[in-house]
């Protein structure tokens, strides 16, 4: 296995890179000036507040890890298990240093906003690109490492299988825990604060606000990033598991090749962050060739890229800066990915594969912004919609969301013939085709290291405009944090289309893993467990989707009574000289988001485990198709509906139909606090639901039999 | 093919007997007392509207079905033509009865709640009965007739096909224009009526006030029989399909079988109708036997079915007597199938399947009421969440009507398992096995002409309330009037579970004769074009929601221009000397909705051909299998929310939280108001959506090949 060797330990080379540009680039944000003695004072009870939660979530992860652990280690091999560990590690590790970073990285925004727009966005997507780097450096470094270690051992792939059910186990707590708890201390902060108390958003008397304010970097930063670090895994595995299969000859090459592509996305992600946060003197700095030297000419290209962002920019152009980034990157990976191919000594079909996935992958997010942004028509309907109440809102909302499930569905169907049309064409298999569909995923999240910081920027600028509103900077500060925030919703979606994106090729290519592992030779649809294994996979996102959204009613609940305890029993609360207990609020929602994310996150795990037992294996295929399908389009739908809620109410409060106060605010409002648990909530959960039901089938693929029925 | 001949003309003479029934019953409930002047001039407004509505309506669809036959002529058999134009005209004809009735029961009922509870039911549900019994004995007669004509032609049940084909076309005008109209009405009343001008709900001088009214009918009698119509007729195709590929020997028994069970069902249905509305005299009148003779005993065995409802029936009572009806038709249906399958010679596990079918369509129902009444624990958590406004009200009603797709989906899965297990096991082959489910599907529908009965008698009795209202009749009158509307509320909700559980198995019935007429031999979950066959599959319900929800918009948007217009030339109509033109309004809701309904109702019809010609048969499959699960799972969600919202507002407008004008109503109001196009649109609109793509596949199996892309 000599060239996968040398992929895997480039790959390695390029992870201990980009953990190289994490420690450098971290120390520059911790650098930057962190503001008046007021907001700093803010900006430590978020952090407080942040290790406060991950001190108690990692306490349940801890037990929940090593429980499973423990169960792998007896039922399968300690390999895996110990693989399992490793994966939850890294993928906590990673949302450990991005939420550490963000929290510090919000008061040094709403700083910097106030020495310009530009200084601003560097700082808070500076904390975003830590985050990114962090999930791409970790997974492929704790990846790869075990890969070498288990180098020879046939069942090398198997154990690593096991990183992969570790960072989706950390997926599940992150992204259904975090997001139960940023809307229940969104939603129980507002209804004491604003509707019984009349203080306004983000008052620091409100006990509840921290927990807000850290809900924010919980759910978006953290959560986030751990299903991505899932999917860039789930990715890269699936891809180096079918890859030994088809191999023969060439399975070195095959099992190597997304191990390549992933370390050069990471130069090119680089390259990428670079065109955002760059500055003049990066490259003056370390520039000593004359001009007219092949270094001097790269220098001066590179200077060339850095996004001039001037003090007026509009959201469009802010926008433009970011997606120069992801496509500048994407444009580097293309050229680099090429070169890796022709080296591995596979047929270039399969960089063609590479191609669609990112082609894929940037137009699903640009359908998502389309649907999203509120300078577009879908968005603009519902704003419309606002003019005729509540109930128009909900309804025209829902039917942009569920229009904008068409493109993306037919974006990825493309994809996948595409892949396994390519595949097949190279290496006259369907198990080839099927790998390409997992180099695709790989190739979709080759850039994921800019794409995701693109993404986990948009908290910071967040907690940076509550702490600039908090500690009365100036307007024209405010304004500035504004303007990244609109931003940052947007990407938000973006980030999201991405997700859901590569989570689908993930779990197709888990799937084809599933059913190579399982032995399985026949799929008929028409098998007799076949239709109910698809019924009822297509029905677990649904009752997924309604355990996470009863979860932040009840979550949001307890809140709303301990905050109420504090004013009643916290003398001077109101007149601002007592000290709210923002801990405890903190500790509330993280302990009730953890407690009701058992009962759906235990059903990601026993569901497949019940059905392969019962039904059989073929029908356990045949489940996981259902929740695939169903899940993509409930999660793409309730994703982007929320998206637009969002921004429609945005745009009215930037003064249109009556601005904020008005009856068409009030409806937008009723439309965002329904789309908070759409988006934050239970769509991207269903994520990590189609894929850690695909991996947990794939680890216990060989467990099971054909079930109690025999025909 | 003796025996199937014998089933066949046994079907058509209970077809005979049914419209012999619909005959008598017609002229019975139109002998009733039609009240005073005001009420028959309200009345008749509703029933020029009503008309109006037909005569558009049916021009629409007389062009889409001639040009339909023409290409079926062209392109397949001018069989299968002549069968299309029979069954578009059964279905349009049972529709045309049923409306014509409701639009003159409803008055009779007003008139008739003045004299007592069970006097209104009584005349409500014979309403409802009519429609019931028009659709098995117009189905029954159209398909048994052409059966016998085809006689012997070996292409005979591939022609029979095209009156499922023209079954659903009617069913998708008639559910997706019906549900675009209805809402509309209702939507286009309310804005300007209730909000602009400050009248109230059913005042007579709102120019729509009638089309709202129509709009009850055209929705749920018209709409909901023309759906039924073409489930009960899909269903017993699709087994006779099946039969006869499963058949050998017993070929004859097999197709007859679907039949028989359908004859025998028309029967118990009229034992369930009477158990309702029964009447002393109809007994005693008839009883020339002694008491102690079997005719006597049966006699005195039939007095006492009949539900006694006393005047201070709760809603819990009135619920136990249609159940009553409901079951105890299910347990002669039973009884006389168990003697239906012993005499056609085929397995006793075919009766079994019968029974699994029936008891899986009561349980659905029975899962529905629970989630939508409002004395149960989901509904009052919505009322709960109407406590802290409409977001929390909307994201509890969302949640509901996600939570209650779980059992529903269990029960379908197991019902489907079981079929296929007892059918396999009684003739060795996994074709029997379907033919079981479609079995199954017959069994579940077999008591139709009863359960249709539930659910048509809902609108009547709305309409009663609506015209004892607008003249005025005493409190109590209206207090009988609102009883029977609340548990017209609930049946419906039961006749929208049957609606659904049924369009699934027939939905899979048809997909396996498709399979089968399609000559595929390999339907492999991981051929390249599967997964986006599914995944495309997956979307159209989104899609179709999408528009549909939109259409009720836009239709709504042009009731009110012509409402303000009408307000504003009308001389004297506010005061309530001018007269509004009634059917002008009732023509741009018709008009509007058939528009709107064109591209949604096209997309069913072409998206499964582009599909099979572009990326092949098997890619098809693959798509009715995605549109099944997701469409099954989308439209309980959006019917039982949409339920349970109505019920929730009902609950609070009987004095709770507040009652009527309280902030818990108006969170009620938009919950209900979203619910309105969810179950009344949408929602049922899907399981055409389910049924016409299957059957356009079906139709068209031959034509498909392998697809652009080969592998």
């Amino acid at each position: 296995m000599f060239q996968a060797s040398v992929s895997v330990i480039m790959a390695l080379l390029m992870g201990l890179i980009g953990v190289g540009f994490v420690i450098w680039h971290t120390k520059k944000v911790l650098s930057y000036d962190a503001g008046s003695q007021v907001m700093q004072e803010i900006a430590l009870a978020i952090q407080v507040g942040a290790s406060e939660f991950l001190r108690r979530e990692y306490r349940v992860i801890a037990i929940f890890v090593l429980i499973v652990a423990v169960i792998l280690a007896i039922f399968q091999h300690w390999q895996t298990s110990l693989c399992f560990v490793v994966g939850a590690t890294a993928s906590a590790g990673a949302g450990y240093l991005g939420m550490y970073v963000a929290v510090r990285a919000n008061v040094r925004t709403a700083s910097a906003a106030s020495r310009g727009l530009h200084e601003g966005l560097r700082v808070a997507f500076g904390s975003g690109a830590i985050m990114g780097m962090s999930v791409v450096s970790f997974s492929l470094i704790g990846m790869t490492v075990l890969f070498l270690i288990f180098n020879g051992d046939p069942n090398q792939l198997v154990y690593v299988t096991g990183f992969g059910f570790g960072a989706s186990s950390i997926a599940l707590f992150a992204r259904v825990g975090g997001g139960i708890y940023t809307k229940a201390a969104d939603v129980g902060a507002d209804l004491v604060g604003k509707i019984e108390k009349g203080i306004p958003e983000d008052d620091p008397r409100n006990p509840a606000v921290i927990a807000d304010n850290v809900g924010d970097n919980v759910g978006d930063v953290a959560g986030m990033g751990a299903d991505l670090f899932e999917s860039y895994s789930g990715s890269i595995i699936a891809a180096a598991t079918l890859g030994a299969v088809i191999g023969g000859n060439h399975a070195a090459a095959f099992i190597g090749l997304p191990f390549l592509v992933a370390a050069v996305g990471i130069i090119s992600s680089l390259f990428g962050i670079y065109i955002v946060i760059g500055e003049e003197q990066d490259v003056a700095h370390a520039r000593p060739f004359s001009d007219e030297s092949v270094m001097g000419r790269i220098h001066h290209f590179l200077r060339k890229q850095v996004a001039k962002i001037d003090e007026k920019a509009s959201l469009e152009e802010l926008l433009a800066a970011l997606r120069r980034s992801v496509w500048g990157a994407s444009v580097v990976v293309l050229g680099l990915t090429l070169f890796a191919v022709l080296l591995s000594g596979v047929s270039i079909s399969y960089w063609l594969v590479i191609v669609v996935g990112l082609i894929a992958g940037n137009a699903i997010a640009y359908v998502t912004e389309y649907f999203t942004a509120y300078t577009e028509k879908p968005t603009q309907s519902i704003v419309q919609a606002t003019e005729t109440g509540a109930a128009t809102t909900i309804i025209q909302g829902l039917a942009v969301g569920m229009m904008s499930t068409v493109l993306p569905v037919l974006i990825v169907a493309v994809a996948i013939l595409l892949s396994i049309w390519l595949g097949h064409k190279a290496d006259g298999s369907i198990t080839a085709g099927l790998y390409a569909v997992a180099l695709a995923g790989v190739g979709m999240l080759s850039t994921l290291g800019v794409t995701l910081a693109t993404d986990a920027y948009g908290p910071v600028a967040d907690n940076a405009g509550g702490i600039a509103e908090m500690s009365h900077l100036p307007a024209e500060v405010r304004h500035r944090t504004d303007a990244l925030d609109s931003l940052g919703n947007t990407t938000a979606a973006t980030g999201k289309g991405f997700a859901i994106g590569s989570a689908i090729l993930t779990a197709l290519a888990l799937l084809a893993a599933y059913v190579t592992a399982a032995k399985i030779d026949r799929l008929d649809l028409l098998d007799p467990t076949m239709l109910p294994g698809i019924l009822i996979g297509a029905m677990m996102p649904y009752l997924f989707s309604a355990l996470t959204m009863t979860a932040v009613g009840k979550a949001a609940q307890e809140i709303v009574v301990e905050v109420r305890r504090q004013f009643l029993t916290i003398e001077g609360l109101m007149e601002g000289t007592g000290k709210p207990d923002y801990a405890a609020c903190v500790g509330i929602s993280t302990e009730t988001a953890l407690k009701e994310m058992i009962i759906p996150g235990a059903l990601a795990v026993i569901v497949p485990l019940v059905v392969g037992m019962v039904l059989g294996k073929e029908a356990l295929a045949g489940m996981l198709v259902g929740t695939m399908s169903s899940g993509f389009l409930l999660a793409v739908m309730m994703a982007n509906a929320g998206g637009a809620w969002d921004n429609a109410k945005k745009y009215i409060e930037t003064g249109q139909h009556g601005g904020k106060g008005s009856e068409s605010h009030k409806a937008a409002v009723v439309g965002d606090t329904v789309g908070d648990p759409f988006k934050d909530t239970s769509g991207p959960a269903l994520n990590i639901l189609i894929k850690l039901m695909s991996i947990v089938s794939l680890v216990f693929a060989t467990s099971f039999g054909s079930g109690w029925f025999n025909f």
